[in-house]
């Protein structure tokens, strides 16, 4: 398939959440949320991550980059420039980009043994 | 990233069910339906939320306020006023916004050893 | 909230397969897909189903009814009228209202023990 | 239900991660991510998946064929022609049809034992 622009420049995570604790072995097993993005155009993605809170002022941006033509999974536990994501804390996530992509939010929770898994699209503004 | 108005002001969430039951410590692994709402905007968001049932009339309104910039993340299992929501019983719920929002939904469910969880996006209209 | 018109009256679940195998009491843990329709409207939802297959022709319809300004639940393995829905099969859902509702799918398997839960919205047509 | 065209003619799914090891019987509990294809029209879907990665460039077309009027599960583990998707590898699918289908996203996670599911809408452009 030719490079084409798929999807929206702004996306929404909600329910972020990183859940506290681990069973299993590192870093396959180790509880964690993540990011999937898809960049299908002929350039480069700049992306800027804002993270929001319950109880204090936004924080970000928080850059990724997405190759012409590749996809990205991002480990929101491995965000830790400007802020380290705290675990176990209700956190949102607004995502801004300079070409259209695609998102997906995963999370795995193997805080009790046997892992637990889910993902669903982010939301697309517009 | 400055204010802004970014999603809806009604969410339909049509499959709520508060399993019944948990294993684990409290409240971490309590078995719970919950919401993840971010309001992006400058102006503090004042919700309602409208909870239907299978056999007997809705309920509501139950009051949530979101600051200006900040997520908040409920659980439905608190929510006792005007009415608590019952344990493992179907219900629906509709969230009527004065600002935009957007809105996610999750259960952990831990009835049964090692705890499941799912999330989705709640359903925007319009 | 006052009844109101909100949703689609066409709704697609693509991904419909009932896990083969139960751990746990029944019917609580009983492994099932299930329906999680809301009427806000003010006047009864008469609903059809129709169940598509790899191998052989769509079968149908199964009717629903859900009140005025109510939700109901509904497991595919109850379905049994025109013709029960098999176990550990794939198939698809096509949901036709005479009125606007919101369709969640849901997902238990207890195949192995500690269940498994998945949620998402239906996809509306429309 | 007569034949009719329902949903789009390009999915996205960002997040594909097919999880490496399996706890079960095989093939039920083998770990996989899997399509659910819906096609209501009544002509056959001839339907093309595009591979993205990480580092490397996209890869196929992968040929799927739905029939009229059908259904189709497809797990991405078994899609190898013409190159095995790579277990334990993050990847997105691109999804073209010559007529509307509607996608669906799932993943079966057994690394541990008690297995792992979870389930999305893929996200149609347009």
């Amino acid at each position: 398939m030719k490079p084409q622009k798929i999807g929206s420049k702004l996306w929404v995570i909600p329910g972020g959440h990183i859940p506290f604790g681990t069973n299993g072995k590192e870093p396959e097993f180790t509880s964690h949320d993540r990011l999937s993005i898809l960049n299908t155009s002929g350039k480069e993605a700049d992306i800027e991550l804002t993270i929001y809170y319950q109880d204090r002022p936004p924080h970000g941006p928080y850059p990724i980059c997405v190759e012409a033509q590749r996809m990205k999974e991002v480990r929101f536990n491995d965000l830790i420039d400007p802020l380290a994501i705290p675990l176990d804390t209700p956190y949102s996530c607004v995502l801004q980009s300079n070409v259209p992509v695609v998102v997906q939010f995963s999370r795995q929770d193997t805080r009790q043994t046997a892992n637990a898994v889910t993902t669903m699209m982010a939301w697309p503004v517009a």
